[in-house]
């Protein structure tokens, strides 16, 4: 026999006895508990997430800089809360900047404080929504240390975390998700392809042009050597971590559960997902005769970004077609930056910058009538009878988005080159960063005993 | 004084003006809103149980394969996604077969296109049912690999992805899960000992007897040389995701939050694994005077996978015995496989072949009145007043989708080896995977340096 | 288009006929639902801080160990399990003592039955509080292992789990959460800062008093040798492991979704953190010119330790003052053990005693009037014009539970040591306990090549 327990209960309303509602809640109030429940796990996945940066930046990188690798994630994490909160939540979403400033950046909750509850009316407490949201600035911030990895002072991750928070990323989410300029003019860009993607790579060009290649990765005669990664384990369970933190990041930006549709945006994530590792490893496949670790990871991993921003917006088979494209994609995009001379170490530019903009511009050709209803932003696309519109304005969002984030980085880190420099020593760089900036290898008894000092 | 803020929200109904209700949800929509939101989050986690399958995988083998290993688990994930979204879910629960048919395998909703939201009187939305199933297949689909692992070359992944994914797990989810024979019959199976677990290893045991045991493992004189996995902190963090993503994969199985029944699931599923782990370090310890590694955490998935099937249908006391049990159980069963000169690198033989079986016979001794009629499939058990009924259903739904599963495998393979063969060559083993079928090592710096190349 | 597809949740509905409401549920049952799959959900993200503490652990200790402390967690997980089922579950809650004793220990309950579903007028399942509950057991277990590693013999890990399970960790659990004499007296332990990580740091510190330091630790000149841990990869992501099951550990303690407040809870948990992480690494870096790994790492989890008693009785800016103070804590704490001779390699009495230490009595200076009515326990604190009666009690919460585990694990241990002895033999400890207490390396290829037996 099974009896019922209600002693614990009892003993806990001793300890919260304002927890239960003193009368039954209303619909609203239930509904609202719903999407509360689902943005708050949505954040915690994509704060998952940065276990997959984690994992894949350490295992695309060498043991010298493992250490220092890893833990400046956590570290700028941290820094990135601070100051999302003192000041770029603000600038994204903040509602006191008056019609015409509004269309480019939020003023307002700067330091931002809650309240305790959902208001009347809220669809879901301010506090989780703010929560998921820094979840997504760090994720694209995560995103621009692949352009800074293996040479970079950690004085640079510091300097460069607090202006990537506070302004670059909130400006172009403004812009686009807080009710700016491109959200005017239509933009469709679910859980941000571009906002997130794009401009993260962008900020990885910036840096990897300004720091220049890694010692040792192109010789005098234009010739390039193939720097590996020292952990495919690493890098392949932080590609599942990744792919099992999008569920958060994209059926979650639909903020609300509702009539189920989030379980919709969850569908086409999975088969977007699928379509780019199955399309990479063909294709390496078929062109190098070996499919290669590196191209099927970069494949799911780009088949997640390019159905990011379409993911609500596109029927199934067309989740398919976006995540294959995506999947050949990336695969000849690294070699382009590589022929380009351009040092990418965790493929940065090619995962989330080319098929962010592949992901974006999707829209423009397979968005249908019926979503975009369901949704409420832009037009149909091409193929859907909504003519050249809808890609135009995605072209423009790319076009915008990326050369902003371009150019804003390119200017703080220039300015950061010129007065304290970016880059560790050229000894440094050859003993490794976790000696040069920490003190200790990530791998002490491993790096001393077979001699990896180099 | 902390301020409400209204704005975020105010921002983002712009973006989707559609989220919200247009009138406040029934109790209905409220009540598929909470099935869908823990569906959803039960299929994450069993997604999650993936990098369970990476570490546990690269952990028990050696570091010339450890690239390949890792990379192929994303890899047919994605290929598992796209087969079982265009044909395998189709096979399992499709509608169109009619009735005589339809005892043996589904038809319809191939290339499956879900609803955008749940429909009048769905109990969730047919999208989050799909990731959730998908999830499930993919899981046996990794239990497989065990039997195939560091000697198979990449294409025989390639095709028994299709295979598997598409036909052979569909058709015993049908039978028992689907509305087939089986459950016509009363077979309890509740998450999937057998149509999940014991599926999988029947697969491994084809694979492994067709593949033949890896080179080194049997010497000529009968004697057996222990390969050991290169980590032990992988296999160990890889069952603890494990263990993790189990509370989605039985928990959710319920398919519904309601009266909170999924609770004690997952009670009962703890319980289970607890029992599985101490037993296996016991009888270890006892028997060979250390406690060895990997029999502690085959114990723990023992008790996993043998808690699958009567989760839900047992009471917290045998949820114990189960598991305990199940760790004895599979301790002796490595040994018994090794004795056969079967080799099974992941032990997937004993931990989903022997425990699922166990765990299956189980329902026909403890399940109880009280949570048959609650589940509504089949009978009390043996120690339950139920008589041999149940058990004998039990013991015909292992043995006919044990037999189904290992034929259908076999039959595959045995076709693949005469057409392509299945098995590297002699040379490619020596020098491992991760070169001969990926061109570069999975660890480059370890293996380059310490000179482990054999 | 998109057709709507009902053949899935009707070949279901076969299975599990009872799974959905006769009727519709009431605002109550629905409630409750939330509740239910919240707390489900913030259990298995504590219970995914194991993964974190394997990391931890392996990651700050030597390979010759790393088999045996990552097995080891997943086995104790088991036993404690099993014990707190038994019995800790029962002097936690359980409502049979009668008034007196009550407020010293629970009685009744043991060998839990939790209901099938929750009972009339239960904010939530028995079973899924019993599966939250027993989380928090285990992560005070994994705490205190901090204190035996790289030195206790297996036997040890077993006798102590039984002993801290049954009756160390729920005596302290139930004077505070459990309706006992500190519940009484209004002490204000939100997610416990307390209760799990002073408790375990304190069995930590009886532990490694008792063993005595590492060989080669301490020199017989006084002076330190630095052990450094043998992967850094894995303590960051150790760290970001914990990171995210702390929002279960802590939003999950309110219990309810009620009105949203769990998610503020979550919104002062990441500042919390987010404050240690930054200060410990910049008090670090200015102090000893590097910014050391493991000191910004121990910062982030010292922030969390320490807003874990206060997340939801603190505004937002307390939260990052806590945080911040609590990671320039964590740095001097670890000097000092080290100058105190005090072998503590995962640094468990810094990260979880200190600043649990400091996290229980902030609530003495930052509860304000609004969130302690909120939450219905103790007053407002000395700089919200409570006086200093809450911090008081407070303080006499850590001194008498940190007395009372400290004195509880030390007696213990102390018999253990006298009867069987605690280490290993210096030989053992030399070669390592993969070896001596499990008979084979954790890294057998990387050990035997590399020849890093010692």
């Amino acid at each position: 026999m099974i009896k019922k327990t209600l002693i614990a209960v009892g003993a806990l309303l001793i300890l919260f006895p304002t927890m239960a509602f003193a009368e039954d809640p209303s619909a609203a109030q239930l509904n609202m508990g719903l999407n509360a429940l689902w943005i708050m796990m949505a954040g915690v996945l994509v704060l998952l997430m940065q276990g997959g940066f984690i994992l894949l930046e350490t295992g695309s990188t060498r043991m010298k800089n493992a250490g220092h690798v890893a833990g400046k994630t956590i570290f700028t994490v941290g820094l990135c809360s601070l100051v999302y909160w003192a000041v770029g939540y603000g600038f994204t979403f903040g509602g006191d900047a008056g019609e015409v400033l509004n269309k480019f950046i939020g003023i307002g909750s700067f330091l931002f404080e809650p309240g305790l509850a959902a208001g009347e009316g809220e669809n879901y407490p301010s506090s989780i929504f703010f929560v998921f949201q820094l979840a997504f600035a760090a994720v694209s911030l995560s995103i621009a240390w692949g352009g800074f990895a293996e040479r970079a002072k950690l004085s640079v991750y510091l300097i460069f975390t607090v202006v990537f928070s506070a302004v670059i990323y909130p400006v172009i989410a403004h812009w686009i998700w807080g009710g700016g300029w491109l959200a005017a003019d239509g933009a469709q860009d679910f859980a941000g392809s571009t906002v997130v993607h794009l401009t993260g790579a962008m900020a990885a060009l910036a840096a990897t042009i300004l720091l220049k290649p890694r010692i040792g990765k192109f010789n005098k005669d234009g010739s390039v050597n193939e720097i590996l990664g020292h952990n495919q384990v690493y890098t392949a369970l932080g590609v599942l971590l990744l792919w099992v933190g999008w569920f958060g990041f994209n059926a979650g930006s639909w903020l609300a559960v509702g009539d189920g549709f989030f379980g919709f945006v969850a569908f086409n994530t999975q088969l977007g997902a699928a379509g780019g590792a199955v399309a990479a490893m063909l294709i390496a496949w078929m062109l190098t005769g070996k499919a290669d670790i590196t191209s099927m990871l970069n494949g799911a991993l780009a088949g997640l970004v390019a159905i990011t921003a379409s993911c609500a917006y596109v029927d199934p088979w067309a989740a398919v077609v976006i995540g294959l494209i995506a999947g050949v994609l990336v695969f000849f995009s690294a070699k382009f930056f590589e022929k380009m001379k351009i040092d990418d170490p965790i493929y940065a530019l090619s995962v989330h910058g080319a098929a962010g903009v592949w992901g974006t511009l999707a829209n423009g050709f397979f968005a249908t009538e019926e979503l975009v209803t369901k949704v409420g932003i832009g037009q149909p696309g091409l193929f859907y009878g909504g003519g050249a519109q809808q890609l135009w304005v995605q072209f423009e969002s790319v076009v915008v988005c990326g050369a902003f984030a371009f150019a804003a980085a390119f200017g703080v880190l220039w300015i950061v080159k010129r007065m304290f420099g970016l880059r560790v020593t050229e000894e440094q760089e050859i003993i490794g960063l976790d000696l040069s900036e920490h003190g200790s290898y990530g791998y002490p008894e491993q790096m001393k005993k077979t001699g990896m000092s180099a």
